[in-house]
């Protein structure tokens, strides 16, 4: 039975649910990286209050700090981190490849690199990854998968595509903690004859749901939505479709637009650390000195912790500038909830049917641009 | 009117209450240290539900970032800072005299310094403090003094003795803030006939409470404590007495003992920054190996947010080793529970008549040292 019930179709934009041993995930969801157990800053408690379904931990990280042996024997990974709800876990495939510099070797069995933490040589294989993943114990184990560049040739993207497969064939079997769900993963870059290989590939296996890796990795974002909006139509109607590592409104509404349920993202909380706050006009860098004596919230009418609670962009301002951590958790509670209810406004248009009515409204609102700079006392 | 009520003594340790425009202060009192208008890493709200009546908040970091105009603008410290609560701003001379590589030059006038944030040179003067305090706006007001490190020349201290009497005078009619308390500050060091010269000159001025400034600054703890006992008796038994700066157990009962109502300290919150936990048998380290897979909380039974939801010391270490914030909050919560408690069970003990009992059973636990490295699971 698959663990996921379609709700509502808007054109090709999905609302649906899947069901996890720990509890449910409202799609289309926007999942909060959580790398190393936490997302960064902030409590479990905060991060369900604001309306998270579902977190992400990453295999590679967690492996080698504290080790999947560690969070095993404290009881897995929602014991370990208090997160009591839904966990995916990714495979580690994207670190191994986008960290370069420390990827050592790859072949038929598997990739060697050498940690970031030590610099120890280390080794992930298809069968290596989905044991560490059984004992971290997550709901959603991505399988390990092969994720070149945008500008790897031809010739490496259909390695890519055919290590890939092999690895999905290799893991989808594997023992799982209970519950556990597996996803494949399908690569392919933005060609369509390779792309279209490693779905039909992919999807004659029996996965639980299906992503699609290997994109916004420096592809234009038209090569990024037309893949998207072809491939797509090659994935079961009853499983979650996964796009991975995307975060920013415009993105998220046109792939949801193209029938993508989940995404993930530093994206809100990397911005925080920078400094600055993502609103429906864009984003604020509360280091500009004009937000020095802004009596004014992050966002008008926002009800973000941060916001609801009167803070002003002059004293986040104060709090970011002087380095205080107390900036930092506010921008990340205030992003996290912005995206998230960017995505909760998205799912509740496509169950009345108004998505694109939707989605067009929000992002003219973008396009205008930034708020005047003055305000009356 | 006194600000002060005298509700119970036990020997010389008192309890009781100061009123101030923005509520009580049950005394003793722990004030967390908010030197840049935040409790490091936490909401005011959290600073509150851990049982804080009064925050403090530091006059010269403040001047010099955001500057009392910016704040003063916004609403004042508490809408600006969120801290709806009494708050204490001291008076920038402990800083000013302590980080000696900036001062420059200092009269009868007040104090030249470079300021830490810029090196620009910035003048502070008794009349000038007063007026910052006064847009601040908090709730308690300290004078500007003269805080010579413990092994001063007694020249030096005698100076100090004569020029924070000289400030006091100048600084306790100036204008204040609606419903402001003014303390005064006796300096002299451990010398008796000094630090009793200090003592008469400024109970002759109509302040609202009287602290000891110039202690914890590298004499004994003998000295302290001796200085304190038979200091605290020349003091007016209906005003509030302020020890400036001391933060761990032993310390805060023993001038508890000696008739201290309040202190201030970042030892709580700086312990949390360098991964330690406090606890009833002394600190644990938490960078220390030994809890990699330690599934206990921080401290058995205790009642503070990161151990009543169940955290554990292997995942705070995990936390802390790798430099994720959320260990720097959970144990910034743990420290200062720690310390509210302690002092809350000293009030108690105080009404009750059982304070040395407390104190000397406080003391056992702390002396018995840290508990069996060993646990069964």
């Amino acid at each position: 039975m698959s663990c996921f019930t379609l709700e509502a179709t808007d054109g090709a934009a999905r609302a649906g649910c899947i069901r996890t041993a720990h509890g449910e995930i409202r799609t289309p969801a926007f999942m909060p990286v959580g790398t190393k157990a936490t997302v960064k800053s902030l409590l479990p408690a905060e991060v369900r209050a604001l309306g998270a379904d579902v977190i992400l931990g990453n295999t590679y990280h967690l492996h080698l700090r504290p080790g999947e042996d560690v969070i095993e024997e404290l009881g897995g990974l929602h014991v370990f981190s208090g997160w009591d709800g839904p966990i995916l876990t990714d495979s580690g495939g994207f670190q191994v490849f986008s960290l370069r510099d420390t990827l050592l070797e790859v072949d038929d069995e598997g990739a060697t690199f050498r940690s970031v933490y030590d610099g120890h040589p280390e080794r992930l294989t298809p069968e290596g990854v989905a044991e560490i993943q059984r004992r971290l114990g997550g709901d959603i184990a991505m399988c390990l998968d092969i994720c070149p560049p945008a500008d790897a040739s031809r010739a490496d993207h259909e390695e890519a595509v055919r290590r890939t497969q092999l690895w999905a064939e290799r893991q989808v079997d594997l023992p799982r903690a209970p519950g556990q769900l597996r996803f494949g993963i399908a690569q392919g870059g933005t060609d369509r004859e390779l792309r279209q290989r490693s779905l039909e590939g992919l999807v004659a296996l029996p996965f639980d749901g299906f992503a699609l890796g290997g994109l916004a990795v420096g592809e234009s974002r038209e090569e990024m939505l037309d893949t998207v909006a072809w491939g797509t139509p090659s994935l079961p109607a009853d499983r979650p479709r996964y796009f991975m590592g995307l975060g920013d409104a415009e993105g998220i509404l046109e792939v949801i637009a193209r029938g993508i349920d989940m995404f993930d993202c530093v994206l809100p909380t990397r911005t925080a650390r920078t400094g600055s706050a993502l609103t429906a006009r864009g984003r604020l860098n509360l280091r500009n000195a004009r937000f020095t004596r802004d009596p004014r919230p992050l966002e008008d009418g926002c009800g973000c912790p941060a916001c609801a609670e009167g803070f002003s962009r002059a004293f986040v301002r104060h709090l970011v500038t002087q380095r205080e951590l107390l900036g930092l958790r506010l921008l990340s509670l205030h992003n996290l909830w912005f995206t998230l209810r960017l995505i909760a406004g998205a799912r509740e248009a496509i169950t009345r049917g108004t998505f694109d009515a939707y989605r067009a409204g929000v992002l003219a609102t973008l396009a205008a641009g930034p708020e005047e700079e003055t305000w009356q006392r």
